[in-house]
């Protein structure tokens, strides 16, 4: 037989490169098709390419740019974040009566998600601007609140992320650096604001933790002393925490420092009651203030020149941006992506809210989806295997500049989490931050319809490179 | 070139197949060795490999064995143990005042190593039967104290394990078959009487656990009803407890369910403020319910003819011992093995006593060393990798017969805790069941000095298949 005859006659074997498109007739003719996602850097669009390479390859900037990316990653990891004190809205970031703060980059009332709508309705009845969601809206629609950004407050807050000037917050000071960040206090199953509920329920519960709850707590601080989150954190990663979508681990600790706290304190037994109780059936609970830790971390790392490090992800329900260090105050923005993931019996994709919440914070500080491979409960609940989180963990290992030896994974024999992603690193390599996320109903007024697992979009890291281009020359 | 020339001229790539001899001399003539770990069955007793070839492959008694063993392992996942009530031992085993109980299989005071020795005399100070170390040593020696093992009374105790009438006891009971066993309650750190120390200290807080602890927590499961213990160990799980010695997660879980009820009923504050401090002090304070737990599971499988499941492996720090279902309360015994682990600084394995304690009851159950794979925080505290402990783990399923649904491991896709140890397939495999430990003091009065791995001795298993075989003649 001649060697062409024995290649003719062999069963083919094909390697395919990037274009998946040539998978299927290779597959029709009988061939073995091993496939290979590859795609060009900057997603082949030339001139993006070429502004990309300068800020990676010449010497003109790629050593400035490493160095002050190194200095704002040193600076992430060197934070150390404490709970230190709980205070009002308004006197904690200054609103006045008619600004409320929402999760993501900026949005008009109009233009929100149904469920970031209904907590803006359910914060007016809270706040008495309103005595039912038919004013409620009708004053809404009309602009009588000014909307912001809870990141342009040094604030954050899961999902719909508002924040109204009654409402009370966690104040966390990182302890190296001095900044002083901002969230709002997790509510609790079954119905929450947050998810975009307003019913009595919520409203009265709200009420109970402004007028109960923080005022008590704010005197456990105060008299007992700051809480390490950070501290709170590494243990509950070992404990297989993602800090973002699990904080089973991390409420546990925190519960125990808390009650412990409260029962030295000469305080109310019934006041103390209520307080376990509450904390008790929330394992979520720490979650407000593992994004206010990030937020912390990454705050340490604003406004560095020259730096492509992502200071902040996050998601109004309509867009996701993202800031980056070199470029300060700037958003890059694109549509939201929608979460793929296990929603709860009754509930499926068609009725999900697209990605939203300032939650992806913690992925930005390289917690969240990024140590999902050290937390495969949450994988199983999210619907997918060990494997696949372990492989999402080593992917946002090549988009991310450090690793992180205050959080480190047991199930990585310890390594640190992948921490500080370069923008760069997102276009050359086409691989996206991946995020943890609870998922929304699209309507106001329902809350949460499952959990999953969501990608920035890569318009925004596009956008970024763009202008950290512009901003060199 | 000849084929000859070919084969003597190219490198040579050795498989070696069992013997290890052979590696060294194939390594020096510069061969690539893969080498196969491998031996023959019954650690090649070629008269024992005939009895194991009978009890597994012949008709005569294989497929009743198999039926027996289903049977037991049905059981042990059945059962559902729970926390209904504390009792001094006195009440709880019927205890006179000269009777102690310890840890692992029979021995007497003369014959037994030094922390188990340092714990009787401890347990003599705390009884008032001497007023000094002397005394209880004179009183010791002189056989003054009956000892019996703590499995001769349904009980299980850690490292010395060491019962004396006056300890309070945790009462455990299976819901599902009503088998009742008891645990003695955790001290510690940083001193303990189950780790050989009987200094001043130790006898207070004995004192204090005796007097304010048990009788609360008594109390508040009298009147706040049973814990479901089942429950805690398959959350913690989740949470990298291997929940022997690791037990940090289930701990915080079941601190938040006393404290709550502690709270809630009419307690003197000081009292809840002493307990509360006292647990969150101790991240291992589950350990003594984990055991009586897995004992709770394991008695549904006591006593089944014609099993081969291990019901019970002990080590009193001198000799391992073990039972069998079929075999009923016989002892098959062997000589304990050292651990290996991590020591705490100033201390080697010089200083270590051998293997010790009841503690080795949540392997038997399928738990502690057998999940270490989904517990890789402890796998790296003994040393070890995260790969290691996975392959422990996946080799526990291979001298085990079934998998605990209820104890599912999210780092192998949920799927469940290897549980069922097959007596066979020990000598069948020559894998020994791995057991995670602390670590003693040899002498007396020291304390804990490192945390490890070890492994039940094969000889345990030999003389079970040889009692099982005769027995069926």
């Amino acid at each position: 037989m001649t060697h062409e005859n024995e290649l003719i006659n062999q069963n083919l074997s094909v390697i395919n490169l990037g274009i998946n498109d040539f998978i299927k007739p290779l597959l029709l003719s009988g061939a073995n098709v091993t496939n290979i996602q590859w795609e060009p850097p900057a997603e082949g669009n030339s001139e993006l390419g070429r502004k990309l390479a300068e800020l990676t390859y010449t010497e003109k900037w790629s050593k400035k740019i490493d160095e002050a990316n190194e200095k704002a990653v040193k600076n992430i990891i060197s934070s150390q974040p404490l709970l230190i004190d709980l205070k009002p809205a308004r006197e904690a970031l200054g609103l006045d009566q008619h600004t409320f703060l929402h999760a993501g980059p900026p949005i008009s009332y109009n233009d929100m998600c149904g469920p970031m709508q209904g907590a803006a309705i359910g914060a007016m009845i809270f706040e008495g601007l309103a005595d039912s969601p038919e004013t409620a809206i009708k004053k809404l629609k009309a602009n009588e609140i000014r909307f912001e950004p809870c990141h342009h407050h040094s604030a954050v807050g899961p999902m719909a992320g508002l924040i109204s000037p009654s409402m009370w917050l966690f104040e966390v000071k990182d302890n190296t650096f001095g900044n002083i960040v901002y969230s709002n206090i997790m509510e609790g199953p079954p119905k929450t604001l947050h998810f975009g509920v307003y019913d009595e329920f919520v409203i009265n519960r709200l009420r109970w933790m402004a007028k109960v709850l923080a005022p008590t707590l704010k005197k456990v601080i105060s008299e007992t002393g700051p809480i390490d989150l950070r501290e709170i954190i590494a243990q509950a990663i070992h404990m297989g925490d993602d800090c973002h979508n699990r904080n089973f681990a991390a409420t546990l600790i925190l519960f125990r420092q808390l009650v412990t706290r409260m029962i030295k304190l000469k305080l109310e037994i019934k006041v103390i009651r209520e307080i376990t109780d509450f904390i008790a059936g929330i394992n979520f609970f720490f979650l407000n203030l593992s994004m206010a830790a990030c937020k912390a971390m990454l705050d340490s790392a604003l406004e560095i020149p020259f730096s492509s490090i992502v200071t902040a992800m996050c998601r109004n329900g309509v867009e996701f941006g993202i800031r980056v260090s070199g470029t300060g105050d700037q958003w890059f923005t694109a549509p939201a992506n929608p979460p793929k993931g296990v929603y709860f019996p009754g509930y499926s994709e068609k009725e999900a809210a697209l990605d939203m919440g300032d939650s992806a914070i913690t992925e930005t500080a390289g917690i969240g989806g990024f140590v999902m491979g050290n937390a495969p409960a949450i994988a199983g609940s999210a619907g997918g295997s060990a494997k696949d989180a372990a492989i999402n963990t080593e992917n946002m290992g090549k988009i991310t500049i450090g690793r992180n030896p205050n959080f480190t994974l047991p199930f990585f024999d310890f390594e640190g989490a992948p921490v500080g992603i370069d923008t760069r690193l997102v276009l050359e390599t086409g691989i996206c931050p991946i995020i943890n996320t609870g998922i929304a109903h699209k309507n106001p007024n329902v809350g949460q319809v499952g959990a999953g697992i969501v990608t920035a979009p890569m318009g925004c890291f596009k956008k970024a490179i763009n202008a950290l281009f512009e901003s060199f020359k």
